[in-house]
């Protein structure tokens, strides 16, 4: 009934087969593959589907028994067993790649110590920061990430083993001990929701695409930092793309990439998501697409965190030129209404009469700090000669002393603190 | 240099008195806050946002001492704060609600503790299933859903306040002492994370559209179930939607508003994960548009929840009509299979002597269990009189006695597990 | 400075060859495509990407002339050209394939002319309708998208070359010309927009989007009517997946795939958009990125659309089973309440004395057109011996005889004039 | 059955009344339209739904005639006609604003004639370009979403009325005259497909999200431009927010806000499309979810617009600045070695020997037209000394004449050509 054209459609159309191939292997990765194992080891024209194909690969190595294998189960739980392992797995990879991660915005941290760089808020200058604590935010993001990626292994790493098609099983199969067999840390306890549930998938792309909103942050940052206009880092010859014309232009080209990937990544969540919008119990062929929205989600994240740590790995910062950016811009005005509030004037006077210092100050093209005593006199008798002191870019970063603050012996402490958690766990 | 209308408009834009407009708060709602506290408590024109009415409500309050608000804070700090406190109580009203829903699906497998109906596959009827086992699948994935808002919570209940506007406090404020007075479990580690971080925001979101993707499938199998043609369950008058021209029709409006919101929050998580993409650190006014997507959809999958369990409550179930649908359809086929197989006919082989079975019952139109002893013999020698008892509806439902499985006992034990769950916590 | 795992890692990140490697081609089709042109011809080591490629390429075949391919050229206007002419052609398969899918409508429709079946809302029964004017619902889905994708294509069909890296070029190329012979429809007018413009790649995703939507829905309207409990359809077996244990079980695994794979390219075209969100001008190397998301939508709109045809082919209606379930279920009480109102009693006092009517018939069990004459009239004097002429079904669809009305009329006009529309364009 | 609090949390549930509450007006605006109309005006406990209360009010003006409002009509085409009604004007509106953006683009373009800036790619400097080329851009991005608000047009503007619950009417109502009462550009042709048709919304939101992609990348660079290390442009105080304490800080709001609003809008997009996946045909209650998402997007795109439009009125670009900014990085790279080609040096040549005099250049900290025509014959004895003409900033400019590109007259005529068709339509 149907043309041949038809029928090839078709059954490339259902193939769960299919669901392998766009697994993100690239060609060469495929060929390494198939060459370890003797590339005819994957070639089964007589399997239905991977599950067939499983089947008599055992019945191979194993002989009979391997004819036992769909005894008390169904290609239903199998699928899910399957895709459980693979990403509890990757889950793993992941999290050692946002470690890898981690340790080298601390190492880039520990080299540059006593850098400093403006901090922002709409992009406008508003205080001076240290470097090595805006290492440390990112660092964080990843921390949580890395929470997250542990308490989503949890949920993954449960054994839908038994659950057969969809009602459960009749044969004496011990769930409990395949699971341990398995290293899963637990069985599913309902049958119809071990074979229909796809939570952990959707789960894994919410985690990683919190991982890419991270990195295309730090993306952004760092291709920001690295403009003419800002100039605070330069990306190392290594990781950036020049040209034979314009050999001084170092495009960020791994950075933007990486700020792009988060796009596909959010589809992704997005896509699985609406999978499972509305789908009857229990098992409905539409589980199929969730595969290939995971392979490459994992190997999007992970790859997007392996790049970056290389890059991490190769960026020098200007110090100088960035300690500069963060002398200028009256960054110092919060420290200067500090200084009156300690002196005694109510917080919403101080601030009024900073703000006319500073109407002052761009009057004359100079900082606060430049002014005359005289000059910061007119506007409060509350100020002596000690401003000078509380103004100073060092005072500005010191007295930032509280937890979670930018003071240098805050932020040693931080990243002592920081070291230590990667150290254990 | 601006009109009056230009003026308006972007005063209107920018002010964050806008956020809380779009609240979801009715009409009648808001006036009923209103009125609690006295209208005119709202009115304050002079208020540059909601942060300088707070402010001045303190003053009136407490006097003098409410000027001392900002001290050590800034904006960017407490409106985190904020959110944060005000998501944590929404966290523990949805999880709250979940419980009420997992109730619910108890009751009504309780009510119904020997109803049977078709288990689906790929919306084809597969194998006979509990009507309780079906209300427990659901039950797992709220189960799972409760899990995630807590380990959500624990990541929400972190208190951002000392970070200032970005780089700490130079006031010794004492963060630690400040977070235990409004009940946080900690402080933010990093100022430049603490006032950037919307992670938060993003994680609630994907968790409620995982409970929104649940309900979804809920909602589709009871529009599905009722059906004329399904007809296994009946929806209260209460819960459907009549006409005065069709007074039989009930169309199930309530759940497929449910099923259609779902669409709503997972629109929600999208636009939270794109917010924050590519921002620079650190504040960033775009993070302002936070709030409503996290205000829709905590209202969203509470009110949805709460629908839900109102319909729970008033489904009836037609128990003869579902059980006789789980009686044709040829689905005791795997139960034969296993029959042969316990006699020692090799699996493949079972399988293919059912597959005629099967095929000569659909030529006479009649089930298995409805051939002749002989016909039966005719595909298997092995085939008895006994085999009538293990094609019976009871014992391929209480055949299933592994773990998670249909079985009366299984699932009786997992009633009474799941009771204690919603006792415990 | 980097190891060689490190370069390795970045030169497959940052090369253009690897947004290729993803195109969706099977391992098979690649092959099909190399040993076409001898696969040597792909492999050149030397290429920094896939512009050099070609350009080496066109040396060997045209001589020195090659070399001159980027005169008044860049890579950024050049890879917006190419990806510009790939999606015309792509466009114009997917129209034909939109165009199958409609003539496949047409002939199920024009098989099963007399066919009924009940329409539903909230998917209850409400009014009978002819399967035809089912099959031509789906028929004007698909001609407003192919309405869509034309005047996608007209936007595709614009050329940026000349438009150089950003500026324009210095060299005396004729843009009009040179767009003239690569058949476009006129050039992009701005060079800034003509090379960081992807307006064209989201559109497509988005006209895709619809079109899967639409198919989504067909899907789910065939798997339902394919039910056990529904049986309005048949799927033939050439397009439905049994097993060897139920044979008879008949998976519509095709229509589940289709309707998963919405998903997917929803997931794309929300990826496109994230994308291109907030990139500053004019181009970025997040724009790489926008290939495999085209590339998949283009191939995955195509299969579906194949896909859904070839199963239109194969489904065959059961006529008898739909009319009777399109025969009962009070689907006649809106014939009955305009008969009345045809009588004269005013629109309202006909809804609530026909409600009382199909009161009446559910407490008996019988169908309106099934009560004596004489109960009918204790509900409204006005109903005489013709009224059962007025409730039959035929009698039901033919009064419906409004434009775009299911009257087997107005539906053979509909057919003929949906038939002319495919032959014209 | 139900509690009364349960019976309100279903009313307030299904009502059509929600939808129009969460509408987007502020509450002043709701007061204000009650107050032009008599406030209990619409007060009516009584109405079920909008579509009896509309009843009722005609009833009140009009009198009995009014009963017949729904003759031939049902809740599903009238709600769907009014969506279309309301949709067809905002789309207008959104035309209108989009033309006011682009009016004020090419102000900002004329009264900045001379202007030039650095042309960027990959955020690194790369060519110059005009000021107003920059502005074209944008406004070739505004001219696509108008077109393509039209063709959403033509789409939404068709009437379903008459096609009554589902399957048409049998009252001998004339849909095409009344379609032209409406000013409808046409009639639905198929009933089923009326009734459950959304496309228009999602074509309506794609479009918008489109629109809303070009303003966040307009947003991007005027907040990249306004900042201190960039300085290109200054906002205005009318349209930046400033504060007591540090009055010279000029933060960017109100464009902050517009890229943040994308996000919400391609969520929106996002919404609708997963709203209709896999609907059964024809109307179901989902489908009420499509107006916040529609009115949301219409008053958020037009706002955006009209808040853009008053933001680039009262941006001041430095000139002075821009012009210096343009003149360094070795951006006449490209006019070098296009010099040399001219003088007969091989393309690829060319690119290397200028290279090597870019590298020359910056060992001494010097451009390329800052070196002795000594050191660059060095590099290429082609060299001579109308190369300094050749290298100015305005040669640079002005050769690329091609169109689209960015040389004065191209640009004046650009500008020319714009202005004409806003004239136009």
């Amino acid at each position: 009934m149907l043309s041949d054209g038809e029928r090839e459609q078709l059954k490339g159309w259902n193939s769960t087969g299919r669901e392998y191939d766009g697994r993100g292997l690239t060609h060469e990765q495929f060929e390494q593959r198939a060459a370890e194992r003797g590339a005819e080891f994957f070639d089964d024209e007589a399997a239905e589907d991977v599950h067939s194909f499983i089947e008599s690969r055992l019945v191979e190595l194993v002989g009979d028994a391997g004819r036992r294998l769909h005894t008390g189960r169904s290609r239903n739980d199998q699928v899910a067993t399957a895709l459980r392992l693979w990403l509890r797995d990757e889950i793993d990879r992941v999290s050692e790649s946002l470690r890898g991660a981690q340790g080298a915005l601390l190492d880039l941290a520990e080299s540059h110590a006593d850098a400093v760089l403006p901090g922002y808020t709409h992009m406008q200058r508003a205080q001076p920061v240290l470097f090595a604590h805006w290492c440390l935010a990112y660092f964080e993001m990843f921390a949580r990430d890395r929470e997250r990626m542990g308490e989503v292994r949890r949920r993954v790493n449960v054994s839908p083993l038994g659950a057969a098609a969809l009602a459960g099983t009749s044969h004496a199969v011990d769930r409990e001990r395949v699971a341990r067999a398995l290293e899963f840390d637990g069985v599913a306890r309902n049958s119809l929701d071990a074979v229909s549930d796809r939570d952990f998938c959707v789960e894994f792309a919410a985690g990683a695409s919190l991982v890419m909103a991270h990195l295309s942050r730090l993306a952004e940052d760092l291709i920001i930092y690295a403009t003419t206009e800002f100039g605070f880092v330069e990306l190392g010859d290594a990781v950036a793309t020049g040209s034979s014309l314009m050999p001084q232009k170092k495009n960020p080209d791994a950075m933007e990439l990486v700020r792009g990937k988060s796009a596909r990544v959010f589809g992704h969540a997005t896509a699985l998501l609406t999978l499972i919008k509305g789908l009857p119990l229990a098992y409905n062929k539409d589980m199929q697409e969730d595969k290939e929205a995971v392979f490459d989600t994992a190997d999007t994240v992970r790859e997007s965190l392996d790049v970056t740590t290389t890059v991490l790995r190769n960026v020098r910062v200007r110090e100088a030129r960035a300690r500069d950016a963060a002398s200028v811009g009256y960054m110092n005005a919060t420290e200067m209404a500090d200084y009156l509030v300690r002196r005694g004037l109510p917080f919403r006077e101080a601030h009024e009469a900073v703000g006319r210092m500073v109407l002052h100050g761009l009057g004359k093209g100079l900082e606060l700090h430049e002014l005359e005593l005289e000059e910061l006199r007119r506007f409060s008798p509350l100020v002596s000669e000690d401003v000078y002191e509380a103004l100073s870019l060092e005072r500005t970063l010191s007295s930032k002393s509280q937890t979670g603050g930018t003071s240098p012996a805050r932020v040693r402490e931080a990243l002592a603190a920081a070291r230590a958690s990667l150290v254990e766990g």
